[in-house]
């Protein structure tokens, strides 16, 4: 990344007229500066429409719909998961692609949840209410606390998904009403070599020639739902310099961190993780080498491991380069000073920065502890997560629900028992890989003369460990998991299965770990980011943008191209391009239906194109649409200059990445003769340039 | 590491006479210091005798003489390579243990080079003569060439090794003349299994427990060599604050680097070779997962990567600390302070850090091409390096000598021929596997589209052409690459050996990288460290010690625990701790010899120790002895701590660590029967504390 200091200045002043950046709240959008920039007024009824027609992915995607019945348009990297989970050692549908060519042929995928978000409410009052006077662990438990008693008033069914979202660091809290689906199925997705053609070389990177696509359907009461707001289908697609808004759901930036979470983050978590993902990744790679079936298996994760690694590798590298973050230091600088001045706002606010710098002292000399025990890096399996779960509903669902942890909450129990109720397949080779793996992790990080390390290994190896527990236990059966959380802690704590035993031995100390980083840390990094919040809404107003946190935003810009060492990169490229390409060996390799259909293909027909929307990972799978609210793209990357995004926005480099309307409708048709897609699409066209 | 903002001051300045902080030149040990504060007189004559009784490793380690017989003390893991390569899926030594039982059993090891330093000669003046006002490629190129040329003079045969050696950063230059042993033999190894007891996890750290230890010998006219110097060995051994010298060959240290080179260092280099090695790791964990057979070709190089990795994140942590890296800061600037109140000092050297910044940068942006291509990265392969060399030697051999590049002058030739000439096996699988890896990482890290990698890679993958060249390639066969070495170019430019094809065919990028970075990088270090270490002198004086350089050196220093977490770590373990970390399994699995013999050891014998003598990576195997020059240790390790000791010492924390002398008599006579060693060891054992 090579923002110039000015950049993170921008961040913290009032205005950003000139960049198209920002991850818009609905209920915030500038309307006003897309007006005065591009001449178009973003109505209301505009963005309410565009809303309504967007999804989140519960997973961690975003999606679209696209038709009056419930057909969803999302990435294939955001229904990889459910493809494989559909596939078997005989049908590949990875590798083969999928198509029901009925609606009968839908399959649904076990673990997928759709979420609309239908109403944004202001609960700020009330939770400060909650709050007022509190720190420190009382702070934190206030909050939870309240948080999920305003989730529970809400989620009055299953069908409803309610959140209360911290925006601005706790500067502003909504509540997020969703209709939740989980019956999602599968309509289509084509052969991985062409959704992610190009593989780990080419991600993160532009040109770029991928049909990254996959096609869902919901379903309410086992029949499509019909849904009233969808988007239409833009006859042109995107050309350059057109208008575009992104629509989704930008997973999470830290552009409003103070220097010291910066510091953490550049100086202790991110080498962490990215040595931690580089091993994992040697690991799967030898792994997929062994045989097809070993490749099959572990090919999500190996995608999704290098994945987070060259994204976590780019952040990284946006951190170290000096200029961008003296902008920072020099940014919260000039913030702090003005703070000073006034000595009113120097008692309030004036030690809320040295509060954090030494949360995150603390947090380095607990890292490993925390991450390790309780945050999975320790445990890396299905079956230990099961097990893990069922042994804290069993804990947690006979408590008050404002007083369990919060992923146990009711508004969270529908995702919860969907994940522990799925029928996807777990592979013992995997998971006893992944488990030797990170408990030999746990041992490195940790010593092996760590009590906790001790009372999981004993006297075994991690490889031992591994094997027996993923061997012994029986967690596989959907209906043991079933009656154990029936069951309750009475059942879970009389099972002799091997893996709730060991999730129940280590969970004291997970617990402990956690607690002493609520308690003594969490809170204080929140109480004192509100106060930053704060200050930040009485010095430079309120005309900004929250930092990402998985929650619905727009953000608009044009599609354009940038300069790469001098050289003008052009925004658009055609399906010619792939063939340029194609060398016939994975990840280059185009996949046989395409090079079969090649002499029926308009070869000049747009692939991908990249626009200066601001976006970030979670986007993924989000539509990408003109003034029409017609659908010119499907957003799924960001060039290799968006990773900085994570922490700051370089108008003249930061680019979002996306597929060709055009090229959906061409591949489509004459590659895959999923006509019935089309027509579902084009039935519902838009009118064009109006 | 938590060294104060002290620690590096007293770096630069002339004078540390509290800490036992140094490694020494053999021309430049400060006598009265040692005398002053342990009244202890080390005469020209101890010092010469202790080098002569010193041995170099020429692959990388430290050894000793202990017999007037040629009988080599060394760590096992400085023999390991040699140990692997006489085994194989049969009979495997590395599991086994080996011992010669008479000396007709002692076997060659295929790449084993002994050193034993005769004689320092200063070359400083004739090296400046050469130098003098020349800049960039022409100071690079005349340095080079005049290193060659006084080697080539000294080397008058090929058991006479010379290396002119670059001291304080070319401040001074000496020249280093040897006695080169290349027939050295394996007379003793244990079991792994407790030469590296507690394996990755307790490496480097301590208390600890390894009988790290494997007996060579070495022979001339196929005899045993008749050394004249040798250590006795010590009746008591190393008792708690005992005077302790270790002499040995410290790899490189970066004490004197600017700050501008250790930022390249923290932010850079670092970084990017823990994630590779990283990667590696994982790769070569799920290599050897695939069966024993795997597993024990594989173990050297796990082995060497773990070793690594744990190395250079000890480093990489002491460069985040932020207190230690002010310190580095601090000193600097003090230097550059100094130097610039004097107008004639500022002139000529006030500009050298500054010069040094900008090659930095520059090296930032070709560290990529320089490292994958020329560096070894992008090919990991012993077949590849063979073929390399067989290129570069037609290339190179044929010019003068002094215009060669600098490991294929005169000098360098027997140990070049060596490697290039050794039986020792080279294995299929592995060869794929790591051949494979790297050219997958050339391909990323450089990018698919450079086109150095679509020469090698072409439509194929990594895969593909890892496993043809492998299986196509006939360089296994020694007497190939005889014929190929002698056929000089014309045999090589001829070859259709697809390994050679290749080492070919990347040559000229290769060679165009490496100039690039040596006529315009590495030349602008030189000059300007040769600057600042003249300043260094007139400013502090000449009573410091040089950077490490993997020449010979000695520190002083103490049997010594520290405080660790505030509490103190005692600094002598003893055998029965051994026999308290054994779970039976791997890393901590006594062997069964060890098991058996228990009841006849005296579990109270000391097993290793600590020092706070200053060594470094290539100090490995060096022998620890008293003021008599008697065997109390076997050096092996440091702390946790010792790993900062790249960039300074921290007196309060980084410590040595060491065999103990009484566990390798113990150990040897109870458990391997070795009393053939035994009696040649204590026929010479000294006198005792006189």
């Amino acid at each position: 990344m090579k923002a110039s200091p000015a950049i993170a200045a921008l961040i913290l002043a009032s205005s950003i007229a000139h960049a198209d950046e920002g991850m818009w709240t609905y209920n915030n959008f500038p309307s006003d500066k897309v007006k005065q920039k591009y001449g178009f007024e973003s109505t209301q009824q505009w963005l309410d429409h565009v809303r309504l027609s967007s999804l989140r992915l519960a997973q961690g995607c975003s999606a679209s719909l696209v038709s009056p019945n419930g057909l969803v348009m999302t990435n294939h990297h955001c229904a990889h998961q459910c493809i494989e989970q559909l596939s078997n050692a005989q049908k590949d549908y990875v590798a083969s692609g999928f198509f029901a060519r009925t609606e009968k042929e839908e399959v649904k995928c076990p673990v997928l949840e759709a979420n609309q978000l239908t109403q944004i409410t202001d609960v700020t009052d009330r939770v400060r209410a909650a709050l007022k006077g509190l720190e420190g662990k009382q702070y934190n438990d206030a909050l939870k606390a309240e948080m999920s008693k305003i989730e529970k008033e809400c989620a009055t069914s299953d069908d409803v998904r309610c959140d209360v979202v911290s925006l601005y660091h706790n500067g502003i809290f909504n509540l997020y009403k969703y209709r939740r689906f989980q019956d999602v199925r599968l309509v289509f997705a084509p052969e991985f070599a062409i959704a992610f053609f190009g593989g780990d070389p080419d991600n993160f990177n532009f040109p770029r020639y991928d049909l990254d696509v996959s096609f869902l359907r919901i379903y309410e009461g086992d029949r499509p739902a019909k849904t009233e707001h969808y988007f239409k289908w833009s006859p042109e697609g995107a050309r350059d310099g057109d208008l575009a808004f992104v629509s989704g759901n930008p997973g999470g930036t830290s552009r409003l961190n103070t220097v010291a979470q910066l510091e953490y983050q550049r100086d202790v978590a991110l080498p962490a993780n990215l040595l931690r993902l580089a091993e994992l990744r040697g690991l799967l790679t030898d792994f997929a080498d062994r045989g097809p079936e070993f490749k099959r298996i572990s090919s999500p994760l190996l995608f999704g491991t290098e994945n987070s690694l060259k994204g976590l590798f780019g952040r990284y590298q946006s951190l170290l380069d000096k200029a961008f973050f003296a902008s920072k230091v020099a940014a919260e600088q000039a913030f702090r000073s003005k703070i000073n001045l006034d000595p009113a706002k120097k008692r309030t606010y004036g030690s809320a920065w040295d509060a954090i710098a030494k949360a995150e002292v603390d947090l380095k000399n607990i890292r490993r502890p925390l991450v390790y025990l309780e945050q999975g890096a320790g445990f890396q399996s299905q079956l230990f997560s099961i097990a893990k779960t069922l042994v804290r509903t069993s804990e947690e669902l006979p408590k008050p629900n404002e007083k369990r942890l919060r992923e146990y909450a009711d508004s969270a129990m529908p995702a919860v028992k969907q994940r522990l109720f799925s029928s996807a397949p777990i592979y013992d080779d995997l998971e006893i890989a992944t488990l030797a793996f990170s408990l030999t992790k746990l041992r490195e990080m940790l010593g092996p003369d760590d009590p906790a390390v001790r009372k999981v290994l004993g006297k075994d190896s991690p490889k031992e460990i591994a094997t027996s527990l993923v061997k012994g236990t029986q967690l596989k059966d959907v209906k043991l998991r079933k009656a154990l959380f029936e069951g309750g802690k009475k059942a879970v704590d009389a099972s002799n299965d091997p893996m709730i035993q060991l999730a129940r031995k280590i969970d004291p100390d997970a617990r402990a770990i956690r607690k002493h980083y609520e308690d003594d840390i969490e809170s204080v990094e929140k109480k004192n980011q509100e106060l930053i919040a704060k200050a930040n809404f009485e010095i430079y107003g309120t005309s900004n943008y929250p930092d990402a946190t998985f929650t619905a935003r727009v953000s608009y810009g044009q599609v354009k191209g940038w300069i790469e060492n001098g050289k003008p990169v052009n925004p658009i490229t055609t399906m010619a391009g792939a063939f340029e390409r194609n060398t016939g060996r994975e990840p280059f390799a185009l996949p046989a239906s395409w090079l079969a259909a090649k002499s029926k293909l308009n070869l000049g027909t747009p692939m991908n194109f990249c626009t200066d929307n601001d976006i970030i990972g979670g986007n993924s799978g989000s539509p990408m649409v003109n003034k029409n609210g017609e659908i010119i793209g499907l957003v799924f990357d960001g060039n290799i200059h968006s990773l900085g995004g994570e922490y700051g926005f370089d108008p003249a480099l930061n680019r979002t990445v996306a597929v060709h309307s055009a090229a959906l409708i061409e591949a489509l048709g004459k590659i895959y003769g999923a006509n019935r897609i089309i027509e579902e699409l084009r039935s519902q066209q838009g009118s064009g340039g109006k």
